[in-house]
């Protein structure tokens, strides 16, 4: 993975202080450390599940689904998996019963992840499903160490996996709330794992992505009352749900109150893929309000060969530029096209991340980079990352409704 | 379909003039007109094509695709279509071949939508699948009358529809672009275009939402530079892509160079699907900075009665609440309990827009009411809502790459 930034950061006294910071945070943060988790209970677990499994339904919502979604999608059209896997995270009806038409529940593997255990979308699904389904073998919970429903998955004697209690949702994918549904269809977790190591050795043991790490944080953080939208302009489809995974962690790890000064703060995500939002958002970024950064994501090889044909169509021979053309070429062309006109711009801070390919050790790259990046910004603009206080208001106003029905 | 503002919003003189504008813009700008359209040659046209095209395909992008998709995706989980349609809409290798694997071109009819008539993206896509299916009959083009594009499709006598020349890209749902598709899949279009007509009679014709769509685009206009962050945060997973027609409507109607100054403005679209991003955005917009307003669309009745059971898990007692509770009613109780939650906070305008069903009028109501939001909104933060200079750059280099190869 390369990573240029095009906008110019400098290192200043903070970066020391910042650096030392997430060191410090790797004692207690659990996410820190499960990139060189071994990762032979998960194989073995999922050993146990039953060959005429075809499909596994992942009952989640928010940490416990986005992330999986996001490693899953990007790698499912390039590779053969042994089962596909499906989401379940809406309580909208007409969803759940799009989504049953397409399972069939007796060769499903259902997986409930809730941290809490207690999460209402969850086990509102999971309820409807239990009366489709009432196997307890075909259920593994995966939820917080000695949480209730730890204990009634114990009553029923269904299997039970813990997501370390530091690594909070939104920071599980590469512990078993991601691994275990990825691995039962095929993906590599530990080429996932090592693409993740490489960044963390990076940054932790002073390689290249140390210093543009912290250079890009420091701007971030610097000038976040400015460009306080950031935007991922990722140059394959396949990328689309990581950009979901994206708004997740950056939106609910830095919008908070600041520690110090209670004062609201925060950086606004927005996914994009190209070209399609090349005829949709990209003109709001030329020509709207200087508001937004973007970071520009590209495939250097898509392993695919499929070409623009050698075809000269009548009165529309200005095309012919188009013929011979690789779409693996082309798309990257106007990447670059794109990236070359937001300079000539002012006010417009550019970076641009370039994978090898589409496998998983490079998705695992890109998930670890913004870890880490969201760690540094939201150390730096002085804001605790890792809870979600603002999200508790609406689910005790629910409680009420439902208690008082 | 009801819409109350949460926020204080006054009438001021600005009122009168900003309809007077719209009322002019009326006699030069297309899309107003497009409800009251007279759709027999439409309808006619659809019975030229062969019982035995399984499956539409759209090859177009942005303005091109963005609109049908979002009915197309709103109507299919409820209504039973005729035919599937697919989505061309990038040039990402991986994509094109995906798409490509469900469906069998000998079977397939493709609407190519191009309205200038040589976008890079529909040609190198349309280029590839003619060398996979070369019969003209099994191709229609869309695009404004004259361009080579028309005469290219003359020339192999294949059908061509026109897009009225004075209605854009973004603005094109309504016309031949997205109804064509539609009307093939078997969607009502003239129940679309009643949806449509009745929130352009009530705006027009001083109905009920004459008022609220000059005081909200009044408050966003006059506060365009605190609230810059405008959110949809739909209760339904099929609104899904009605949020990204939305997100293109807005940010390339609104991200803009100002007419008197110059000055760069905009304003910023964000499409979120409740429940899911309560698990991911609504932190940001509680805690984050005040910059952002939010409007609410609920469904009143997804007409399924799928219910929670009355099953109680033993240690999960306290999930009880749920029992016998309809997921429709559910997940209505979670938006208005988001809603209630916000309205505690200050500094966050909320409006709420309550459509009756899903179905095809509803969705046009959905359609003509951001239309005229967005006309209302340029027009008074100064600005050319029709055009999109800012994505000519781009276009540019990209043909400099590609002549000189």
């Amino acid at each position: 993975m390369k990573n240029k930034l095009h906008f110019n950061a400098t290192l200043n006294g903070k970066a020391k202080e910042v650096f030392a910071s997430l060191q410090e945070e790797e004692k207690t943060i659990g996410y820190y450390a499960l990139p060189e988790q071994d990762i032979s209970a998960v194989t073995e677990y999922c050993k146990t599940i039953s060959s005429e499994v075809e499909t596994i339904a992942v009952i989640g919502i928010g940490g416990s689904s986005l992330g999986a979604k996001a490693v899953y999608e990007f790698l499912k059209p390039v590779e053969s998996l042994s089962r596909e896997v499906y989401f379940f995270e809406s309580t909208d009806p007409i969803n759940i019963k799009s989504l049953l038409a397409k399972i069939d529940v007796t060769k499903t593997h259902f997986l409930v992840i809730s941290k809490s255990g207690t999460t209402v979308e969850t086990f509102a699904i999971y309820k409807y499903i239990l009366s489709l389904q009432s196997d307890a073998t075909s259920y593994t919970f995966i939820t917080d160490p000695g949480s209730a429903l730890e204990k009634y998955a114990q009553d029923i004697h269904a299997n039970v996996l813990h997501l370390p209690d530091n690594v909070g949702g939104r920071f599980s994918v590469l512990s078993v709330v991601g691994l275990v549904p990825l691995a039962l269809c095929g993906i590599d977790i530990q080429a996932l794992l090592n693409g993740a190591n490489t960044i963390k050795k990076s940054f932790f043991e002073h390689g290249y992505l140390h210093d543009i790490l912290l250079k890009k944080s420091l701007f971030y953080a610097k000038n976040h009352a400015q460009y306080h939208i950031n935007c991922i302009f990722a140059y394959s489809e396949s990328l689309k749900y990581f950009c979901e995974w994206y708004v997740q962690l950056w939106g609910e790890s830095l919008g908070k109150k600041q520690r110090s000064s209670a004062f609201n703060v925060g950086l606004t995500p927005i996914g994009l893929i190209g070209p399609k939002d090349q005829h949709s958002f990209l003109q709001l970024i030329m020509e709207g309000t200087r508001d937004k950064s973007v970071t520009f994501i590209q495939v250097e090889d898509f392993e695919d060969e499929i070409k623009i044909p050698n075809t000269t169509l009548p009165h529309l021979e200005s095309l012919d530029t188009l013929n011979n053309l690789a779409f693996s070429k082309l798309i990257n062309m106007q990447c670059n096209s794109v990236i070359e006109a937001l300079l000539e711009e002012e006010n417009i801070p550019l970076d641009s991340i370039i994978i090898p390919k589409i496998d998983a050790q490079n998705i695992g790259s890109l998930i670890f980079y913004y870890e880490l990046l969201t760690s540094l910004v939201g150390e730096l603009i002085d804001i605790n990352t890792y809870d979600q206080p603002g999200v508790e208001a609406a689910k005790i106003i629910l409680k009420k409704k439902l208690t008082s029905i």
